[in-house]
């Protein structure tokens, strides 16, 4: 979900982009005025995250999957390093599988017994890890850290899903990553924050990910995908003018609030996770019997009330409540929640 | 430059797609509804180009940059396996650089003694190499294979800048790949098309850039970028409805022949590439001093005649005729050229 003023912006600009007589998708990404998007969207996300001015902000392709390769690519030098993986959810199962194939993965804590509906009580960090990864909000789980867990080791986390969504210390972390299509714009560009000195590309990087290259070219040591850097530039300056993160998160707070106090209320509706770790982006939740989910679904979707199925690798229900989802949402889907209960509840 | 025609269109559903209450960029890659632009791409790639059934399609992420990285990871499984390059100029010899991460790069022509004027005499490739990779049209200095050249071992094809252009027999490749930002639609996305036998990705292989597990998962292992893809179906339609490939290559063939018929006449300007081998997409050009040519740029400027001006690496002016750009435009171009040397003779 995408902001509406963002969305009509872009109309209006989409076949001339100021005055330039082609398209933001048509100028050369080596011209002076894509340059200028560029380097304002890093302005902008620098700004809003209080990065530090000495990180690395890149702009690259692939999505967090591909993140998930290029990180021990990045970190590590040698094939036999090792680096500890926090397995809370689907995620970061997924980014540590992909790591096996870079370096050697040592499993900080798993959280599969509780089948990811609680954050781990202790992390198992060997002091000699190049780095400890961490999903810092699992979206089929629905379980968020609520701060950077703490670690003597450098720190990378996979923020795809909460990036911008709550106020966070850029400095705890070692390397932030996140792909763009929750709270960044649409699908196809991903950001990487990071701190040069835990830089230490292998020979075998490619070029497209090679932290340092895309640093010396501004990310553009081959074409950026120029629409998403210029609709996220759009974003950012969308989050700005609302007030920030700080109000991104105070709104995401309040919308959490209204879903959770109403599933919890209720004997009908269940939700896994429980205590500080719940997410406040992504609310998986269960009803009694695969017919009532059918039919809520159906329902939801005629009132408007888009997205809910869950993934498909969890089933049920999922509220997901990116920043571009106003409070009335959230509001408009409390109430469809009491509405569903009570006549579902009658019958 | 995009077909005027696909932009209105895009703008046109930009907010709200198919009456779905949702943008394109916005609508679940997982739906039917993104799945049948994925599905209706890929049919319509396969009928311009005639694709071989067998062929696999995939759409996937990181340039043909990226690619120059996934192809040696996909087709050679051992690390010692040998690959020729054929380096006919900057994009060819990148290409080289790239894989040579991956595999043991053997060159099997080099034409940097006459600046990469001409095309290879003869070819030397080894019977033992995994494959043979050419750039089919090198954009800076204007080189096009007139047809595959004839080898005997598995053909690899960067056609990022020429697919489309003209007619190609895609059986004559192993694999194809293209960026889409010349002649498929905007930057950000990347085809590959690629006979399945050829394929033994080594296990270090990227996910995302796996060839066989993105073909199982319709190029969906990761969110593939939506927006690129819808753009790219646009596109095909588009060209399509004009007649397909035969219609653009008919059409590139007479917006060339309009700029080079200009060019070969004069004697004030020059253009590098002589014969069959010319480019019919790329055509470099250098006036007589550096003042000229900052003249010429900036009259062609104020004529609508926009992205003269030469690549970063070569310099001097460069025509690029791409399918979008109407006969008109060529016909701009050409009589700018008469007038701009004529006004420049007088002085």
């Amino acid at each position: 979900m995408l902001p509406d003023e963002v969305m009509q912006t872009a109309q209006r600009e989409l076949c001339e982009y100021a005055g330039l007589r082609a398209s933001v998708m048509e100028i050369s990404h080596r011209g002076e005025d894509f340059l200028y998007i560029r380097r304002e969207t890093e302005s902008l996300l620098r700004a809003l995250m209080e990065i530090p001015s000495h990180y690395w902000v890149l702009f690259l392709s692939g999505g967090a999957t591909g993140q998930a390769a290029a990180v021990p690519m990045n970190l590590t030098a040698a094939a036999d390093a090792r680096a500890a993986y926090v397995i809370t959810g689907h995620w970061s199962r997924r980014a540590a599988a992909e790591a096996q194939k870079y370096c050697v993965v040592h499993v900080a804590a798993d959280t599969a017994a509780s089948r990811h509906t609680v954050l781990p009580h202790s992390l198992d960090i060997p002091a000699d890890v190049a780095y400890a990864h961490i999903a810092s909000n699992e979206t089929i789980h629905g379980v968020e850290f609520p701060a950077a867990p703490a670690v003597s080791v450098p720190l990378v986390a996979d923020m795809s899903s909460n990036i911008l969504s709550r106020q966070m210390r850029v400095a705890d972390y070692a390397l932030i990553y996140a792909s763009a299509q929750k709270n960044l714009g649409p699908s196809g560009i991903t950001v990487v924050i990071v701190r040069p000195d835990a830089v230490c590309p292998r020979a075998q990087t490619p070029a497209v990910w090679d932290y340092r290259r895309q640093q010396e070219e501004e990310s553009m040591y081959n074409t950026p995908p120029t629409f998403q850097l210029y609709m996220m530039g759009l974003y950012l300056k969308w989050v700005k003018r609302r007030g920030g993160v700080e109000a991104m998160e105070r709104q995401n707070r309040e919308k959490a609030a209204l879903i959770y106090d109403c599933l919890d209320k209720s004997d009908f509706y269940k939700t896994p996770v429980k205590g500080d770790c719940r997410s406040i982006i992504n609310i998986p939740f269960t009803l009694p019997t695969d017919t009532l989910t059918a039919s809520f679904l159906q329902g939801a979707e005629k009132q408007g009330l888009l997205g809910l199925k869950g993934h498909r690798a969890l089933g049920g229900c999922r509220a997901s409540m990116y920043n571009a989802m106003p409070v009335a949402g959230a509001q408009a889907l409390a109430n469809y929640l009491s509405e569903f209960e009570r006549v579902a509840n009658r019958k």
